[in-house]
């Protein structure tokens, strides 16, 4: 039972339906196809908003792209130092960017304060020794499991803004961090001062399809020469619109989030009964950061359940990750597990 | 009907029913599943040599990811002024080698000729003031849908090797050009001097795959660095992988393109029988440039009939693609209506 | 005696004294000097018109910064084939722009036509496949020692500016091509629709001092952080500043490059009236592309004389410059020792 | 009196003379000159190992180019989070490593500590989708006005070495730091595992000049290459060569940077005896950064002394930096005027 990721899992039924639908005669190339733009209309609505959408297929190009779209090369973007764009991209930001630096900053449970950002401005703007702040990045929900309050993202919005920086947002787990907050998407988002957004669909279910949502059509002007230079515009473009479009429908990307989320609560409720266990930070998506005793983690793994431990090899800290396809009786299982090893 | 482009084309049904194969199961992301390994490991067979293979998602990727694999940000890469590198690709090669040069060349029917490649050598070499040759790009089946000869591929290698250069091939229509040359894909490739070739899919039957294949192991070293940083690393691999997988399981890969290619000698028998028409370029793959009256022109599209015209809006060339599920009935259709219309 | 090129001369003893009075007391640095404020405002005069005033060291550095400002990462900019910056510059405008495209094009004596840049827009504009076509670039006075007419800048710009290209000038040796034209600096830049200039200095007896100039500030904004970024901006200003001021005082610059211009005129003069000579390029700056019989030319090399054959070691071809302090006597010695090496 | 910067002053009288004489006569261009082999010559002496010297004209370049030459893209380059390469330089290395991440670190006194980098080796080294470690930067004197003592640097080198990472020196104040350690060049650089030098002379007396130095070789090959696309490879380098050949000749360097050192322990001699001063670091090189009360700052700026506050503009804490060039006359007056201010 594999808790290590939600990318070990496949693909939704819903979505996979929905490119064998797509697979059907020949169509134009380039995104210029209905399903596109159905997408398309579909976000603006579901945002409330008018958007600029850009499909492309994975999360780091998702983020790079649009941080590129909000940011110059000699730019600083704010961001939280366990931030994906800081840690798992292997520099993909600076490529894109053309060199802007990103500023690792600390905060409890994974999460930016809008006291941090505060007292990072005006920081070097128009000097031109320094890099010039130009945005901050937030991740939606937070590598540490956590949830941006709409109050949380607007504070930090609002100065940025007032200094001219833009909001970015990673939203890799976007479906996530709305479904705890049962808010509107635009109430999470531009309602809130988010300029862009990367809207990810893999771990939620998809094959490979993400979408940066940019709020602001201005910005959009340009992000559509870098996609394609970046390699990342597909030619049969209706097969990740498709995937895309299915999963906003009907609203599939909730149901399915908040089904992750609910089996990550279910695991801390069994994980916390047990003695010597201590959650790291609140569960509020589809991740948990729990401490345990090193014979429960050994025991775990060799009955060969699948996870990673959080701080190195002698840690007593693991990560649990649940998926929309995750199943109560694994959940089950592993707390049972658990139960039996803390007993031992 | 439509003669536009091979990318207008859906996913030939081996494929997709690989890829709902794959859908099964938890496994292990990035590229570390028995998909991947399976499609690597035939690689390597197919070309009778040790292979580092890196599967992505648009010919676009595969093109400037190995480029930059091959030239340093200084370096001149020499190609073909129609090439896909130097004129469809949004200046992704230089974005991807850190700002390279690509030097257009002239060359009957899309083919670079080794008397060029003499003739600009060393160049700048050793010169501190100018870019450094350090590769030289092929299409094949090149921009005009001709196919160079192992032959001509060796004296071209030969050259640029002495002098230091690495070859590349665009092979984002590889598999027609294997289909039309009968020979081994290692004569078309290693044995001639290739060292890294972006090995097409979508183009013939894929959702959206294509591989990068370097022959020499020591050019993947930092490769896996680079496409990671470019966000073309797929977390959920495997489905990248099957559809590579099953496009070269069991030759799919070489009947669909020599369907491709018989069409689309079917349609140049067709049209070279009507009394105005000529054949711009001689057709060896699934490409075809055509002269043709300009009220034939206007009557096809107004029938229709989908396709691009070459020079222009007043011009009177055309180019028809084929591609491996063309039916022979719209090839005839179209040569009928051509022929009809050459008549009135 | 030295033909080799106009930068193997020293300091002209103006400048240097400059340097020397610059080097009084304690200054403010990176430019906030009034030494740097005087050359500002002194050039602003000079071409009658508002300018943004960027010192640099390079001749490099000046066009690479430029154009910069001038293309986006994925423009084209249009430039002679012979060009420095296509040429002579190891990728360094492909480094600054981040990864743009330089479009070698053809044209006599050096120059670009208004013809060539009509046949090429709009290209790809607006295309998002295509680089997007940005800038053109003039070499002025050209690679060939000649001049562009202002009428001929102004046709070629009048295309640009009508599809949104803008005009890059390099003016390495802009004093030579301004004494040969006798006009006014802003008749051949602004007026003529140059949208940014490397004003050269280091070839006409500075140290080593150019001057990027943008003729519209609102091009500026980000220049002071691109010079920084790409280490260009002095701690020290005032000595450069000082150099160019000096240079552009009392017209010295445009003494200086009228003497080098005439002895460029004499030893055309001279050489012209020898039975088997031909200039390539009519002579109209500082430099001359002369066939000479091969007796001839190694004659004058035995001789000690220091020139560059242009199209390598069998040519029939050299290229000679002259200087601003090219003495008389010397060219006198070269032209009696051809015209002795002629007679045997 | 102006202790703002060391990089206010002008030019040592010795280093003028050798502009001066360095101006006689035609010179081969780009550092295939006499002056420029000299240099290189006693730069190989005095540091006691075969070096690869690399003259620019600016701090910044000096820094970015030898770090490009250290990093790739991918990499990671660990550096004090108030080093001049992280804050003062507007992305320059980020621009130069085409998207290198500083990984900015804390540490006493403006230095790094072995312990510090010990605990992120070996970091993502061999993980796809973090930054690469690659190189680690010192500021030698540090931007405290501290210096780092050979064993620190060797402790320091042995851990990144020992992780393929390579280690790079910031000597913008270099002679500061060596007059301070009265060892030898070698014992403070390549002897202490040093593979790349920033060697600077500007601050020291210099009009604008740097070398680049690398002990290995190896890594040279393309650093020519990287120089000339940046754009800082001068023409007429003789006048870059003659100004490092008089610094370091006759030991002009270390005396002049001594006597800088011993102006700012003059400096802290006197301040530290008023009743509420205190040195926030050790006195080691030629910075001081002193806590004074508000009047006493305050009443020194009006006085028409010239320092910058550091903290911002309601700091107590001052900078004053001591240059070459500093007289004890200037030292002692505003010693005089701060006992006097802080006795009212």
């Amino acid at each position: 039972m594999n808790f290590a990721s939600d990318n070990v899992t496949g693909i939704a039924p819903e979505i996979l339906a929905a490119i064998e639908a797509a697979n059907d005669g020949a169509v134009a190339s380039y995104g210029d196809d209905p399903i596109t733009q159905r997408f398309q209309a579909r976000l603006a609505e579901i945002f409330e908003h008018e958007v600029a959408v850009f499909p492309v297929a994975t999360g780091t190009a998702a983020n790079a792209l649009g941080l590129a779209a909000l940011t110059p090369p000699w730019g600083a973007v704010f961001c939280h130092e366990q931030s994906h764009i800081a840690i798992d991209e292997a520099n993909a930001p600076e490529f894109y960017t053309g060199g802007a630096k990103l500023v690792p900053l600390g905060g409890a449970d994974g999460k930016l304060s809008a006291e941090t950002i505060q007292r990072l401005l005006p920081g070097g703007l128009g000097v031109v020794h320094h890099a010039q702040p130009a945005a901050v990045s937030l991740t939606q929900a937070s590598e540490c499991g956590t949830v941006y309050r709409p109050a949380e993202i607007a504070a930090i919005a609002a100065i940025a803004h007032r200094h001219g920086l833009a909001m970015h947002m990673d939203g890799a787990r976007f479906a996530n961090a709305l479904a705890f907050l049962g808010c509107s998407p635009a109430e999470a988002t531009w309602r809130a001062g988010i300029d862009a957004l990367s809207f990810g669909a893999t771990k939620n279910g998809a094959l490979a399809a993400e979408a940066i949502v940019l709020f602001d059509p201005a910005r959009a002007q340009t992000l559509a020469l870098r996609r394609k230079r970046g390699g990342h515009l597909f030619s049969k473009m209706r097969f990740l619109s498709a995937q895309l479009d299915a999963y906003v429908a009907d609203g599939l990307w909730l149901r399915q989030a908040g089904h992750a989320n609910e089996m990550a609560r279910r695991l801390a409720r069994g994980l916390t009964q047990l003695p010597a266990s201590r959650l790291r930070h609140p569960v509020e998506a589809n991740e948990l950061f729990v401490e345990l005793p090193e014979p429960t983690i050994a025991g775990l793994l060799a009955a060969g359940f699948n996870f990673y431990r959080w701080d190195g090899p002698d840690s007593g800290c693991i990560r649990l990750v649940t998926a929309w396809n995750t199943a109560p009786e694994s959940v089950d299982a592993l707390v049972a597990a658990a139960r039996e090893l803390a007993r031992t």
